[in-house]
Parts: structure tokens; sequence; C-alpha cells
């Protein structure tokens, strides 16, 4: 379980996957994209306002999140973000690119309708890979 | 100067301010906004695939560059991101966001059409400011 309260739209929109060591690992209710988003245990809105050794911690982990999406989900690239213009709770997006998803060469944030929904099985399998990530 | 040549395209759309330990920081042309990029001296395309300690030092010096220009553009947020969809080579946005900025709360990618542009006193202002903040 998340160490900090998620921010409702947060919850409300994504899949809780795991708790890494840095915050909790969400993945997008929207399948149209491999999309991951991690929330840092930390009051701070902001990467910079994050101390050591959260703030070293984030990037690794953001960094392991990138390479697992691309590999898992074949994608050609990788758009990463700190955004949170609507959503204060710090959080960084980690979204699996392809030069044939409806949206590329464009980014993905306020551009993406509802779309196609992961079935439960499919929830399941990527929190498992994710858990490994975290133990690894 | 650049440690790495820089992409025609970022070269054409910014002004180049500094070298920092980590790359060269760039202001974008359109002032709409405080938009500045951060294009690290590597041949990687995306953050994970930085090894250390340029990784570490990449987010250090966008944590400043962060807090620069939250506090020099007088911004209540700020939008750090890697995309690279259109050009490959890795750079880094930090853009300094308010409520009252046009696109608010939208993002800025892909919605900015031509706007204002910094005179060359405001440019050799800023490129200073940046200057003072890799030295310290």
């Amino acid at each position: 379980m998340p160490g900090v309260e998620l921010d409702p739209r947060l919850a409300a929109d994504s899949h809780f996957l795991a708790a890494f060591k840095s915050g909790s690992v969400l993945l997008h209710h929207n399948a149209t994209l491999p999309w991951f988003i991690l929330v840092p245990d930390t009051g701070a809105r902001r990467l910079h306002e994050v101390s050591s050794p959260l703030r070293e911690l984030i990037s690794a982990e953001v960094d392991a999140l990138t390479a697992y999406v691309m590999r898992a989900f074949d994608c050609e690239h990788v758009n990463v973000a700190s955004i949170g213009n609507i959503v204060e709770q710090l959080h960084i997006h980690v979204i699996g690119r392809r030069r044939d998803d409806p949206l590329w060469p464009g980014v993905v944030w306020g551009r993406l309708d509802a779309g196609p929904e992961y079935s439960e099985a499919e929830v399941s399998a990527i929190a498992s890979a994710i858990e490994e990530l975290r133990e690894a």
C-alpha cells in the first residue's frame, strides 16, 4: 500500500501496482499506451524540493521503470515528466511511446480521451512484473 | 560552448546560455513562458541510458535550474520533462508555469505558437544568472 495518501484524482484514474522504495507505482486506466506513474512518498510538490536520499532514489526508480516499460511493452521511446499543473501531489509520468501509437509524435497529456481498459489479469501480471523490479 | 553538437532544431529554436557541468543550457526563443532546456553532453537518447556520474549530475543541475526558474521568473510551478519524440537528442525541458500564463493548466509542448522574443539584453542577463548558477 502507498506510504502517503494518494490524491483522489490519481487514485481514480489508475490502478495501484506496487510500493517501490521511493513511493507508489500506478498504472493509468487507459490502455491505449503503457502509462505508468510514480508517486513518491513525500509532501514536496516538486522534484527539486525533495531531499537526499529520496531524491536520488526517485531518479533510480524512474530509470528502472523506464527500462521496464520499453522492454515489456516493446516501445521505441519513452516520455518522462513531472507536470502536476492539475494534481498537486508530486508524481512522475513514465509513458511508453511507439511510432504507431495514436498520439505520436505529440505528447499524451490532455490529448487522450477514454480508451480501452486493462483486464484484471493484465493488471495483475503487470503488478507482478513491477514487484520483481522492486526487488531486483 | 556546448560539449556535443546541438541538434539543428534545438539550435534553431533557442538561445545558447551556458555550459553546465552536465551539458548545455538553452533558452527557448518564445518568451511567453520561461522555457529552459538542458542538453546533456551524451550520445544517449534517454535518461535511463545515461551512466553515473553524469546521470546524477543531470538531476542535480535540472533541480538547480528548476529552483532558479521559479525564483527568477516568480513562477508558482514548473514542468520538467524529457520527451524527445521529434528531436532525438536527449534534452530536458524546465518550464516555469503561472496560473496566469496563456496555456495554464495545459502542457506547453505542441501548443505554443510564435510568441514574443527576448531582447538581446534580456538573453544576456539571463545567461549571466545561469553562469552564476553553474559556479555555485
